[in-house]
């Protein structure tokens, strides 16, 4: 049987270590950019070896279009930089977490397909989202696809760390997928049943299940599971949630406001009817007449909202201190994230990877990506 | 943290062993019927071990709805059953194979789910398909969480089977989720790109996927490592392959003259535009006028359709001798599974489970559901 069907480990330790050092050589990490680069040249260096081969014709070759370049479309691959990352600040090798940062990778690609769907979304990563290159049909199946792939790729994890390890990085995707689609369901809920009856607290509640434990805690726990720390995991929770909020509410202002590279569409929150801070604080700062404008522009469905519309709310996000206060918020939760890594990673090594880390708690509120 | 969402196992064997005493007592098997019964009832009995609790209010409780309505909804359960009676024939204890059981069911829940979006299904298990209840967003969003509760159930093996099991049987699962999202996309590829240039041979190689490895030989393979005989498991693949063959084309006739308790649309292959093993013959012996008028009507989109020309597509089916040669095909292959059967099982516990298992090789082609 195809060991690439059977399930099994096909991807040895030894071919990893080739793939990696090919792509990475010897990187001095000259900033925090280059060290998101390094890991992301990590990432496109191993993603490959975990997908069936391209080529073939007729269904497959469409197949593995769709897969082979939605996988490596790039992005920012935070997730898996900060698991690598973390598994080389507890005394691992990068080659110890690669299979697990390779998963991550995979499921934020798996989650990204279907979201667009559910959202409407239009763009993602500078192309148009999947559906709309392939159709609906088509994109829920390649996103099926790309998470039975994360799996088969934690399988890996049996080579490299071992049956039990292995096992408990699984539990640990479990846990994190099932934050996710509570989480997604969550958002879904407000925008479909016109939900305004929310406060600040709502949002941040929301944010810690989609982005904190997803895009910050989860990673640093994974990060040190593989470098054989797991029993540290318990320490990132608290102000990890507060990293990964703060980087959801640059999410939320870049998405309003726009950046140099931005990957998706301008006032795409707005189009999608998404409850951001932005949002909740207009709502609660602006006046009655255009708290009730706002919402009547709210509850349409993407496709009646006209781009002036669009415009109208996000200048009175701007009018109304709302763009000001995500901002200081961000920077607030960023502080208190430092603060609370520099007592959890106090006994980490010395060096690169520990400075990294500390330099991308700044990166996530500073980035315009 | 809530061992719910952590990921680890929290069903313990000992839960799991009341809760099938409860549900099914002692139970003579009368009938093949009987037995699917009972393999239900211990299905029923345990998968709400393995759901997140029901209730709360807003989102929380639509969320839970569409979990517990969906895969509460019944059906035949035959996979499940089938990797019970292989476990138990192959001298393994009925709750040694649960979790596995439940996972499969699972498994099934999440592609029904995302499949009737993807092939514009109107019907499932006698009900409105769950997207036709709450919408596609919704739906693609409680299909991922269905699947994300198969890994979950899978982690539970390891309290009763040991790490090392546990991972060999999620191996398995990746597998045959390989298989089964490649073999999705195949079908929709031929329904999409009007590939008309088909032979029975591409039908029995889809259908080898899609339904034999899937239905039949996962379960029984699953079922033996479940019973500590995992080096037996590649006995079964040859003669599975064709019982499972059988079935999908027991499930074609079904879905084109109607059943009892039929619980899909009749007629809806047609609407759907499936390639199945009935149209393939029509198109190769009918005669040249019919032939293009079938392309013409197959090739419409599903609203396109009206009743009379799908009525038409059924009639030549009959008229042509399909539906006859689709039975003797089945019949055929139903046969051969049988005599692979004996010989795979024939060091198998003599009793209550193998003749359950020989029987079910003939319920497959016989069943009006």
């Amino acid at each position: 049987m195809n060991p690439r069907v059977s399930g099994e480990t096909w991807v040895s330790p030894k071919t990893l270590r080739e793939a990696l050092f090919n792509a990475a050589g010897v990187v001095l990490y000259m900033d925090v950019l280059s060290v998101l680069q390094q890991k992301s040249r990590a990432i496109d260096a191993s993603l490959p070896l975990f997908l069936p081969k391209r080529g073939g014709a007729g269904w497959k070759r469409d197949y593995m279009d769709m897969l082979w370049d939605y996988n490596l479309r790039g992005g920012k691959r935070l997730r898996p930089a900060l698991c690598m990352l973390s598994c080389e600040a507890w005394w691992g090798k990068q080659e110890q977490a690669v299979p697990t940062a390779v998963a991550l990778e995979l499921l934020q690609n798996f989650f990204l397909i279907h979201d667009d769907m559910e959202d409407e979304s239009l763009l993602r990563r500078g192309k148009p989202c999947l559906h709309r290159i392939w159709g609906v049909p088509y994109a829920i199946n390649a996103g099926d696809a790309t998470f039975v792939k994360v799996w088969e790729t934690l399988m890996a994890n049996r080579g490299a760390l071992g049956d039990e390890k292995a096992l408990e990085i699984a539990g640990e995707f479990v846990a994190l997928s099932n934050r996710t689609t509570e989480g997604q369901m969550r958002e879904m809920y407000w925008v479909r049943e016109k939900e305004w009856d929310l406060t600040e607290r709502d949002y941040l509640e929301m944010a810690a299940e989609k982005a904190g434990y997803y895009t910050v805690v989860a990673p640093l726990r994974l990060g040190a599971i593989c470098a054989g720390r797991g029993g540290l995991k318990g320490n990132f929770d608290s102000w990890g949630i507060k990293w990964g909020v703060a980087f959801q509410i640059q999410d939320d202002l870049l998405n309003a406001v726009g950046g140099k590279k931005y990957g998706k569409e301008i006032g795409g929150d707005v189009y999608e009817g998404k409850r951001t801070l932005l949002l909740i604080h207009l709502m609660e700062h602006c006046n009655y007449k255009q708290k009730k404008e706002i919402m009547k522009i709210m509850n349409k469905p993407r496709e009646k909202k006209t781009a002036k519309e669009v415009r109208s709310v996000l200048k009175a996000m701007g009018d109304c201190g709302s763009v000001d206060y995500a901002r200081k918020t961000a920077r607030r939760l960023a502080e208190e994230a430092k603060s609370g890594f520099e007592k959890s990673f106090a006994d980490a090594r010395r060096g690169e990877a520990k400075d990294a880390l500390a330099a991308l708690i700044d990166y996530v509120i500073e980035r315009d990506v």
